[in-house]
């Protein structure tokens, strides 16, 4: 009954198996295999356009990276105050870009507003100096709560960026979860809706180790090169992320995957709504639930092997729980079985 | 016949097979799995004494780390000009340490001598703090020159650090092979030679993507951990470089390895002793050859098929070329075959 | 009537004529000169111990390298939400602080509580890497909302932060308007409160560009040499810091423009207190004034030549503002002249 | 017989004066005076063409930020070796340009050559990302050796910078005194031979601390503005330093104080040529004399009061030195006069 992070699964079979076969044989090294330029390619197909891809190791050098190459001297980038870059990265988005500084913003269910969002940017007008500059907007997709935005509020938060001329990164550690969620294409979630650079994330999706930073505008691509490089991020068996990325895409394995975890949250959701004890604090629009549980509930399914955490609750949902409730994340992978849930929900 | 870089090749099957492993099953993420503990531990036994081990995803990293750990603004870091902190990784040592700066110092056969070491870190004195002032001293083993620094060599640039005291620290992407050209244990080629802080590498000797940072002193450990996090390389699934390193230690497969490589190269070295077109620069050390071959008879193997790199010759070594001559680079690995290397002596 | 900031004003003819009067002569550059060491030593005699002083030419330039000398990978930087360094110096203490976060937090009247103090510093554990570890606090005195902590509201922050062995950082650019309104010595607003680095601010109390860093314990003065040299902060000349400082000094200069420029506030002050369109915000501790006026008798203002600032006001104390209303701020200096103060008000 | 360097003097009385001058009234901060900015229009009138303009606080600022404003990752930037941004700088440009690299280039005199510029920025193909990119060059004028570049010189370096499309810097600290020597204008010892961006220092040549980046295209302020602000180089009372400008360029009386340091190193210069214990090492083409000495003679003249600085010599000019000699750095000033010339000359 693990539900801590799809990050404590492993590697899913065929990944791993890919990794094996790549083994073998001599081939350049720092992205010049045959197999890179493959998979690059295969990241072009999917995206229905030419894309620039770099691959990283993991989503926060993608994350920081991404931020780095719209670099600003006093740049201010604007995210969720949930968002992951803000909270769970350790400087490393302000240390990438040279001192740049997240201005968090609040949002229910882990989601920014268009309004709040240009609210937040409108802050800092153009010739006020001592306040800095907006740099980037960022988002999270599926967000830091659980959720996905639609491809409507993704077009309404670029439309905000668009009009000051600022560049709109996605974070998408769960990328493919907020996909198969929103019955969406990769292009429809991103390029069409506005969205300049993505944070690939395969990591969390049955890859050991598979991040890609994905640029629409290849043309911007030549700094990005240096800028991995000088990150330590450019690596010299780069076809062993290749390789993994290989057995990702290959018959859709990533959707499949991306599915079942979804599956998951979707039947653990159901569970939740005929319990006494615990109810979902929002909607899951991927493989995260966020569950407002009684602390007694919550010590039994702990002493019965459940392995989930515990999650600060923000001021809104706080007034609505009560003393003896607590927050808990709940998270499914590729890994997890019909099982675990149907134990799980037993436990409760 | 692919003598480019021990990093065109791929993974041993021992070690693929070992990603293949771990893949299933739940653990914590982040380094706490108990795969990643018994890994950690294997790194104290192999070096005879408490050591902390971060494992990060290339070498520039773990470099790059190693010398931001000793950072002081107006930094200057001491190493041979042919470093390849100096000159391949792209500002990155100089980006972690926040503008430190790299003072190259010239040598024969890429290695350092006391005296010029000494020399160099003179030209800082204490109190000039236009200069900037003294941070660390990086020595590379087996040196980028392919040759290795005996242990005495070591400890004799230990003892001038130590007299202003500077760490020490070592990179050691080919570490495995000089270790095994020395006959040394891990202990005497560190820190019982004045080591404060060793790059280990595992990915040019067999690994996919498997590289250490170790600490000779423990309790250093703790900002580490907030660098490494910082500087994006704090892997969520991170024991997928635990069951690498684990099955590079198992029963010495790294050293057998490592031997393997050497011996390879040594067939190679003694190859050019007969030949009319080409000569070594200098002795190897590891698993990489200098090699100062004639302009004709390098195109000759070119053309037949052979793959390696020129490679710029220093001032010194120059002087003794003539002007139908060029130096190139082949590197051995564990993948090299004795048919391999007949093959391109046949072709020589 | 120019009520903009205190920066209009230009310097106190006794500064000016110590600038000429150290004209003349040749000195060791770089702060060796017999007058820098001397000043030196007054402010060890100022603040009733050996205190390390280190002359800069901006208040954001103190601030930022009194922040970078506590530096920590994934730092993070305490202070009030309207905190100077936070809202006005464009990221310059994260830039100097290699990504350091400022982890802003509300309080009324422009001051920290021990408790939000507290609170803050909770939210990062000392074994939670992803969120980055406490490094700094930092109080403004004067505040930015021109109020004054009493020597207890320091105490009781200053023991928040020995808790968790934290270093507390004063940025004082008002600090001699403080001092006199709390009528303390030095010694007891800083150092014997706990203040471990001041920013000891000159530029807004009459003169025209001197700003000292005062650190309390001179052992750690060695690093910050090299801190300011790299961050473009060391003088040539010197002296002509010194010598404003010398003129600031002597006879309690700096004590009498405090104390006139606190009085022109005052008098401003109780103008208020019979307005029927204006009123303070909160008590004033210092030089600055926030008034909340009606709308129209600010446009009045401004069309009979008062110069002064719109402000943002918090949500506390927007909610106590009509819609006609305005947030205003008023700053008086060495400069500002009793007529210049009842012309204001009689404009009202 | 002060001759350490022109940062021993102090401010020529015009430039004290001004300072008084200025000190009355209010005025609007941060550089939005009517002074600030007549002052800078003084700036486009004496350099023929507008030019954006940003007062800075010391040459080392002025140096990293021209040179910031150039950043790219894993940047190069080719400049003497002796140069002050590469020995006396304490990594200001690393830090300020995120880690960039200085590529030292020897040369006689002080000097680039063209060729051997040419040959550096050829080491860093464009392709090749492990070893970094070229970013830009800088010169210094006057050297550090005391010569100036003749327009021709500058011109030809240009002209390599222009072929790889690099950014030239000129680190103008003694500006004026090359300016006069060489008996050319602004306009043609700057953007009129292709400097891109400008160090104009006023500092060693009679004010107290007046630096200007004089940038020739002034559509690159914009980040500027940001990048000044961010490294704490924005000066609220910035009109102390318009001030001094404005006393400097008042009647020519920088080019008639630079006449006057260039005079007394002339006069200096002279008297060596029938000296039998002193030689210079090469001509002078400002206010600084690199002499050869016989070390009795060069202790004898400390003995009776004279103050320079020994300087290390490069390995071409060592080459030409006895064992009882050494190379010393003597520097006149705005402030020296004749009898001191005279005075040193009588005692050698």
């Amino acid at each position: 009954m693990f539900f801590a992070s799809d990050n404590w699964a492993g590697a899913h079979p065929d990944i791993a198996q890919s990794l094996v076969t790549a083994a073998g044989g001599f081939a350049p090294a720092y992205g010049a295999s045959d197999l890179d330029k493959r998979v690059e390619k295969a990241f072009s197909e999917i995206f229905e356009r030419d894309v620039a891809v770099f691959f990283v190791g993991t989503g926060t050098a993608a994350n920081s990276l991404a931020l780095a190459s719209f670099n600003r001297p006093g740049g201010q980038v604007f995210c969720h105050r949930e968002a992951h870059v803000n909270v769970d990265e350790c400087n490393a988005p302000e240390f990438f870009a040279s001192g740049a500084k997240l201005v968090p913003i609040d949002g229910p269910a882990g989601k920014l507003s268009p309004d709040a969002l240009a609210a937040a940017i409108g802050r800092f007008p153009p010739d006020f100096v001592h306040g800095g500059q907006p740099m980037a907007v960022t988002i999270t997709q599926a967000t830091e709560a659980g959720t996905a935005y639609t491809l409507d509020e993704i077009a309404a938060l670029s439309d905000v960026t668009k009009v000051v001329n600022l560049p709109l990164h996605m974070d998408g550690a769960r990328f493919a979860n907020a996909l198969v969620h929103l019955d969406a294409t990769p292009a429809e979630m991103t390029w069409k809706r506005g969205v300049d650079i993505l944070s690939f994330g395969g990591t969390k999706n049955g890859c050991w180790c598979a991040e890609a930073l994905v640029l629409f505008d290849p043309g911007k691509a030549q700094q990005m090169h240096f800028l991995r490089k000088r990150s330590a991020q450019l690596f010299s068996k780069s076809r062993f992320i290749a390789a993994q990325f290989d057995a990702y895409f290959k018959d859709g394995l990533w959707l499949t995957l991306a599915r079942h975890s979804n599956a998951m949250a979707a039947r653990l959701a159901a569970g939740f709504e005929t319990s006494d004890t615990a109810r979902l604090a929002w909607p899951t629009g991927s493989n995260e639930l966020f569950v407002v549980i009684r602390n007694d509930a919550m010590k039994a399914l702990k002493e019965k092997g459940a392995v989930f955490y515990d999650w600060p609750a923000g001021p809104e949902l706080k007034a609505t729980m009560r003393a003896d409730e607590t927050l808990i994340r709940l998270v499914t992978s590729f890994a997890t079985k019909e099982a675990d849930v149907d134990d799980f929900l037993s436990a409760l």
